[in-house]
């Protein structure tokens, strides 16, 4: 299949419609200022072919992207241990709820809600030196040095009452091992990544390779059976209260951010970034949905 | 691959577990009284070979298998329009829970909770003689005359105050066109349905074949994206609060009852039934889950 | 303290407003067609003196107020055992909320909530013919015949979804006795007691007078302590959502009904009825909660 | 009535009973270290006379008692519009719940809850010193030097995960004014004044005498109406999950603390305050809601 025309197709189509609907994250003024004109799509296959169009090479915030990342550091360390304290179950309710956390006594529901990428920063902490371990893990998979927006993180920490809320409530069910502080500094950090839709293909790409690292000799990233498990863990729980939608629209494994960008996932062919700032009522990228949605007609590649 | 070797090997390492551990569903008389002891295996290929083992030809009560053939049924009748009653996420709750149905003002979240199933139910009663229909849609599906089981349609009705409950509260919500005896009566007898593995593999082998109907010739059970959203939406939703957990381990979309029996399909591959009544803590076929998750395990067939 | 010349000023005064706001309650015909502009006052000191103003004799529908009676007649015979069966806490949710139920497994909050008065009615029928002794205990009460508002009563078992789907769910965790039909029936009919402000202050004097029935010679109608009992549970439980409120402005015990009546008790001192059709946002009367707070201001009657 | 004569038979009674059954609050060692045998009950009637038994004269950490007191500062402040971010409703939930603050958009139920003491502790950091404030308030009221227990309030702040939580939640919802480091400083220290029984008695008197100053010739504390308001709030949330039994059994306006203080109100007669530190299973004071309920009985003060 010939990709690089399939994404230039999709980056003509979708072009005219950016600026039009949707809106551009604006709790913070690092993010509001991102202009909602950008588009950019890429993807490599499980082969390492590449193809991109549009504002492709441009790094944005990855935001909750990230979780897909620190969730495979964590799992490479701890295995199975990582789901004593965080299950692998849709949550039914916003992103940041507290709600079903006190419920359940302080165990989240899923790694990619930021209660459960709160609790794997929490263990990458107790690991090592987690901010210097993400960026380490980031910059192999995407061949690239990748770093922290300082000026984000900041911007984070400074207005995420949420986040403290959700980071203390834990701790008062005694489910966070560490300070809430260094998890908390580890949890803004990994948000406030920069990355380009290249550089999320390649990196993300061990998904669609079976664990496989995307540099040829290099060791897995993860088991064939870990990388299974966080593809479905995507499908299921990777865009929060639209799961279910994307799926049923898109059929693919996807993990959004609120900084516009999409990775997801075609196991055993490809892995696509996808990014566009303007988000839809769900905080997930409008125009990035929409091109997942365009590229799955179009080549009739979904897991379903 | 030869599929039956496959299915009597898991026959074989199942047998010796049977009765031990997991409970048979108690709450009715004629579901209490099937002996734990039973297990059956079925598949039908998308080029339609079969393979089968174990009590493969038994026919026992499908209970929430049923959801998948209604819900099929009723997108046949009201394509996109069916969402408008009904949504398409994980609930994160119960199967029976009221709760959320109370916050989203009787819109069930998916059409397999049984909420969501006694709104499609009600869609049904409003189209025509719904129970004659699926009837008619089984028989056509299975090449088999299929039929309920009266006595378990009576003992649902006695006693399901549950499901009462769930209908009478969406009718307070105006969300339920008919009246609330017709709709239960419906949904009662849909649960009562007895069937085979055999039959439930291929009524159900449309869902590996974009909707092509099992019999050659007979027109198409639903469109190649109706098939891909219905397969999307037994993934998120199929198996109830354990959804993210099968997903995880076995990959696969699938769709549960609490008679003990399981259909899951592997998109352009094949559909598989099993059936084994003693249950689990989430009320899956104990045995069922752990026969999927060694064919998942010796294929290597899984979505992701 | 003139008591007559009381309730006169406040007749005067709510009059020019009847009409002006709030809503009469229209889920079902006969309430609807009530006019808004009626407004009836009466008391009765625990000395047996009367004074009443306005449309104090003409009868409406009690409906909820009726809670107050039938919870009497079942601390008459069950005592403390009641108390297994239904909480004494205020329930911070809808008077007709499900989500409480599911979470306490069927144990309604307090004997006001629709679910609480439902659990009443099933130990009622448990107790004798609960229809009957109900109109003989309000008969007796008030010295004048009572009666069913058997077309009220219809209309209430017609469109009582949301009822049906209380007394269903709390039948499915095993909290009712009987079956769910004449429970239910029982509270469509407690609904249905029609009644005026005289007959009204009349029946509840017994809780401003430590349970002496309103007659001189029969016997008490509770003890002392189960006549606090019931005071407190007013206050605290008695206007629903609105109780807080009602004691912050008003400060008495107070049990009220969507018929827009609304019994009040100034313990030792006297019980006063009002009524007024159209309701509030709380689902109280508009003008009878307004009435009551020109009592407590012009009498300085408050218990706090 | 001899009160003095009543006090001493209640501790009488209550003595022998004291360190069997009941937990003294553990989660910090400032309240871990009280010795689970003491027992104070102090009162004043509303014309200044003074009774006391037990360990009255012993100061004791007041813990949410200190909810009255900022409340009562807070009212004379903004009087109405201390309403605005406060609601004045039962909550139906634990006083540390932040289930329903999240759907009611961060305004806390009540001002007894944490949630609604911490938004009271917003407004008094807005309106001066609190800290300084408080004390003032409580040394005036109580005639004698107030004091906070610096051991205390620095253990609640290294230990309040729960309360952290809280605030960050609300000011995410934009519903604190301040930043929450003061806001909580403030709020661990009010839980940090430690008072006697004696001491408590005199400066909660106000609410028995209409809000007149305990002493003679200083302005009033509180308006009449906002005297009667305070009990209203403390008899419907003073003692939050158990606010419903306390004024069923009790049936007086109460405000209790997990240090094992409870100051309860007879309007227009008397303030007592009990303490004893072991707390039964709702977190009152096991031996204090005893000796409440015994002096119930033999006095027949109770405002029902």
């Amino acid at each position: 299949m010939d990709f690089q025309a399939v994404l230039d197709e999709i980056d003509a189509k979708i072009r005219p419609m950016l600026g039009h609907g949707g809106k551009v994250a604006s709790y913070i003024p690092a993010l509001a200022r991102v202009p909602a004109e950008r588009f950019g799509i890429a993807l490599r296959t499980c082969d390492g072919v590449e193809a991109c169009a549009g504002d492709a090479g441009e790094r944005f915030s990855i935001q909750s992207v990230s979780k897909l990342f620190t969730l495979t550091l964590a799992m490479q360390h701890l295995g199975e241990r990582l789901w004593e304290r965080i299950g692998r179950e849709p949550s039914g309710n916003p992103f940041n709820s507290l709600v079903q956390l006190e419920s359940e006594q302080g165990k989240p529901r899923n790694p990619f809600i930021n209660a459960g990428a709160i609790a794997v920063a929490d263990r990458l902490v107790s690991l090592g030196d987690a901010k210097a371990d993400i960026l380490a893990l980031m910059t192999s998979l995407a061949g690239e040095a990748i770093a922290f927006d300082e000026e984000v993180a900041a911007s984070e920490a400074e207005t995420g009452y949420r986040n403290i809320a959700l980071a203390n409530f834990m701790k008062s069910f005694g489910k966070l091992d560490n300070d809430v502080d260094p998890v908390l500094d580890m949890y803004f950090h990994q948000c406030a990544i920069r990355m380009s839709c290249v550089q999320l293909a390649c990196a993300a790409s061990f998904l669609c390779r079976d664990g496989a690292h995307p540099v040829e000799g290099q060791s897995a990233v993860t088991t064939e059976r870990q990388t299974r498990r966080i593809n479905a863990l995507m499908l299921t729980c990777g865009t929060d209260d639209a799961a279910g939608d994307v799926a049923f629209s898109i059929g693919l494994p996807c993990k959004s951010g609120v900084g516009g960008g999409i990775v997801a996932v075609v196991p055993d062919r490809l892995t696509l970034a996808v990014w566009s700032p303007a988000l839809d009522t769900t905080g997930n990228s409008l125009m990035g949905m929409k091109a997942l949605e365009m590229f799955v007609g179009k080549t009739g590649l979904s897991v379903f």
